[in-house]
């Protein structure tokens, strides 16, 4: 093929003088592309260089240029009397033209904690609206307050606002971390805003807390089942991570102090209040058990609380933090309002003895100097302005009728073959299977049906629960938690149904040589 | 001391029955304040449970419990006929209650790279009113398009919304991923929008990169001087640092092949555009032999870019993004909206090969699950509407009047003893004291003088560049700059002077055993 276009349109090039890049770059660069499309085969021949110069508008000697780097690069070959023609690729690697060594990105990485597939998979279904999706533990969304915070962002920005687009201290914006204190002091615990420090959610207060405390090789307890992003935080800094279990008062302390008096311990984690994913709440007995337990071993404890405000019932137990009685303080607690306001402005808050506090203010500035103050300034306005607790009244209320209809749903559709303990709070149903059926087998079922769930092995450490799932109704309307249960009963019968036949049909399972 | 008031309010007693936190519970914490306040002291008598319990008009099993809990403790004796007093202090320890071993929190923090405190100092200056700060390299704020922005943020949250307040992926939000990759492409550099991850500005995109990339022991080669926060984010994930002198042309590469020669390294680290600090560009003969160099050693770059669209000069060098050609490519490139739009949104964004990017995306979700997608929504929309580039255009005239204002006013003031190169670009004058005067001595005068600037050993792996100092003009309006260069040039005249008269009265240097 050759090119006879007489213009540079016919070469498909478009320059823009206002983009900052020398036109002779345009020019070989636009020509390259072309090349490596394949739309300019081997042999065909470009236009004089005074020609394209003509048509394109540019000076010659922007031709002779592009072409030079086009030579320079084999792209292009001049021949005296025959103008330059398209060259022939030297290497199969056409792409690199020259035959460049390609650096292995794979071997150049570092080593890191093998991801499970499913999580991106499972969003990924979360975004489909033929699918009912008990996956994503969010707050109800037609609930976010979102007309409040568009006129504090509006307020904010329309009073100057310069001020709210800077950097901030890593510690976080002043007046959020004093409105958090207050509202902290408010709820029983004493806790002045040189103990609060903003991070970026719960995952980020995780993340700076590992890597301010923990060291290749140190054990942190954790829970049985836990959150999933915590073991993988704990595991990506070369944390030992050891699983105590959750009953149904949660944390099993005696099982804990074993664990404590057998091996050194450097942090223990827990979500004592409206577990996630069991939904579980840690007594009050239990509470000043682990308190005791942990201060004899000299073990520091996380206490982890997206949930602890999303409490359906009157009473409520006091945290860990107020709890505790070590002088200096054993409790670091994390919370976020991620869930109990909406997860987007990306904010959530440490309360920790000062020393703590001062090494997590230095992570955050290596990992990003801060965050967003015009997102703290308006969560702080919020809560100065008293909104957020009429607003968590109105959650408070939606929640358990949202459970209830779960709850009411399955128990229809299943009957014996899923099994609970239904939650006083939070987000989250957490399901067993009867008859040892696999929550990953009906999870195959499930989604061919239209819903999705996160099966229960993923918040196990050591691959437990297989026979448990996750159900999160927060961010669910009563008819599509309805018609989830409905799918999710019919992905279980048909799994269990299946088992039934193939036990009858085949008594002794077949040999296999594996 | 004997507590005689009959009623609750005497005690100090408010209670909340708002506060979730059970009233007995609110009654013990109130008592053990006014204890560890000093306001009850050994000895004094409570009131009588029905007593109390009436004045707070709560019942009296409330009172009981609350006494009690306080027994539990320690903290009060109740005796037969006399009531409830509270105890004599057992230990030294009055604050903690009972002798509970303190957590050494400072032997539980993982080690850390030493801070320079220089930093917070002189962060805490530029607060300061009466103080002209050349510390910060901000754009200036009364050109933030605050407007644009408070518009934009009110639509998104006009037209619902909840989506933009939801988690992202961790690679970012897709349309603001597209619209960076457009706008690169535009400038010379074919860019996918999967080759684009979004992070919370340049300092996470090294981190990220550093987690992704780095081991313990892993060399990195920096620029002598360079990014302090890079060098911190280098050694926190235990790599080596190891500098090659920067000149007027950018980058030294013959040193730089004369090390890659030497010793394995993992990864080049520049900036090879108006530079930070030096405000230095990359000759463009220089970034054909840097990517040559690299390739030839099978070493990737990192090219930082955040200054790359501040050019005040017509011409503009293409990226080494742009120039590479090692197929899958040898460059990860690295910028920031920071400084072009205003640090608060905390955006950033990184391209690199695909590999990289799922492994940062990986990394991205540990640290902070994903970065606001409001924030991502607004800047997409801003750039998709071809508004930053008259934004650009604006700062890209002011920039350069503020250089010049600062450069006649210290060529005013101080003659020969301070020495610069002109950057082309950029928020930064580098600049270098005459006569070994070291640049912390003149910061300590130019304190006093109400004046701040960073002391260029900060920007050094090895504490060199003593007589160097980095003044930011961006963000300073003109009569600023000139006060500012008015009072640093008294400054160092001052240390100057100072150093002459020593000299003269003391010829030779004192004998000094160390």
């Amino acid at each position: 093929m050759t090119v006879t276009t007489s213009n540079g349109a016919g070469l498909g090039i478009a320059l823009d003088r206002a983009a900052g890049v020398p036109l002779y770059r345009q020019i070989a660069d636009s020509i390259r592309r072309q090349v490596q499309q394949g739309e300019l085969a081997a042999g065909s021949q470009l236009p004089p260089e005074r020609r394209l110069a003509g048509s394109l508008g540019v000076d010659r000697s922007t031709v002779i240029a592009a072409y030079r780097e086009l030579a320079a690069d084999g792209l292009v070959e001049a021949h005296v009397g025959r103008g330059t023609t398209i060259s022939q690729p030297k290497t199969a690697d056409w792409h690199g033209l020259r035959p460049i060594q390609r650096l292995d990105w794979q071997q150049l990485l570092a080593p890191a904690v093998a991801a499970d597939p499913l999580l991106d998979e499972l969003g990924a279904l979360a975004e489909r609206s033929d699918v009912v999706s008990f996956v994503s533990g969010i707050p109800a969304p037609e609930f976010y307050p979102i007309a409040e915070f568009r006129s504090l962002l509006d307020e904010a920005l329309g009073a100057g606002g310069e001020g709210l687009l800077q950097y901030c201290p890593p510690e976080g914006f002043a007046p959020l971390r004093t409105a958090i204190a207050g509202r902290m002091t408010h709820q029983g615990t004493t806790v002045s805003p040189h103990r609060v420090l903003i991070c970026a959610g719960s995952q980020q207060g995780l993340y700076l807390l590992a890597r301010a405390l923990l060291e290749p090789g140190d054990t942190v307890v954790v829970e049985a089942p836990t959150y999933h992003g915590a073991l993988l935080v704990f595991r990506s800094v070369g944390a030992r991570v050891v699983a105590v279990p959750v009953d149904r008062h949660g944390l099993d302390i005696d099982r804990l102090n074993d664990l404590l008096g057998r091996r050194p311990v450097k942090l223990i984690y827990t979500l004592p209040t409206f577990q996630n994913p069991t939904g579980v709440t840690l007594s009050l007995e239990r509470r000043q058990r682990l308190l005791e337990t942990a201060r004899r071993h000299g073990v520091p404890i996380v206490e982890d609380d997206p949930y602890g405000e999303l409490g359906y019932e009157e009473s409520r137990l006091p945290s860990l933090l107020a709890l505790d009685r070590t002088p200096g303080g054993s409790v670091i607690y994390l919370s976020t309002f991620s869930k109990i306001l909406f997860p987007g402005f990306r904010l959530g808050w440490i309360v920790a003895p000062e020393p703590v506090i001062a090494r997590l203010a230095w992570v955050k500035g290596l990992v990003d100097l801060d965050s967003n103050p015009l997102a703290q300034w308006a969560v702080g306005e919020y809560l100065r302005r008293g909104r957020l607790d009429p607003h968590l009244d109105r959650l408070r209320a939606i929640y358990p009728e949202r459970r209830d209809r779960l709850v009411s749903a399955l128990a229809e559709g299943v009957g014996s073959r899923l099994t609970w303990q239904r939650p006083a709070g939070g987000f989250y149903l957490w399901a067993r299977l009867a008859g040892a059926i696999r929550a990953r087998e009906v999870l195959t079922e499930a989604i061919a049906l239209g819903v999705a769930f996160v099966p229960g092995d993923l918040y196990h450490a050591d691959g437990g629960g297989r026979d448990t799932m996750r159900l999160a109704f927060s961010a669910l309307a009563p008819d599509q938690l309805a018609l989830g249960a409905e799918r999710l009963s019919r992905a279980i019968m048909t799994v269990s149904d299946r088992r039934t036949r193939n036990r009858e049909s085949a008594p002794r399972p077949p040999t296999r040589i594996v």
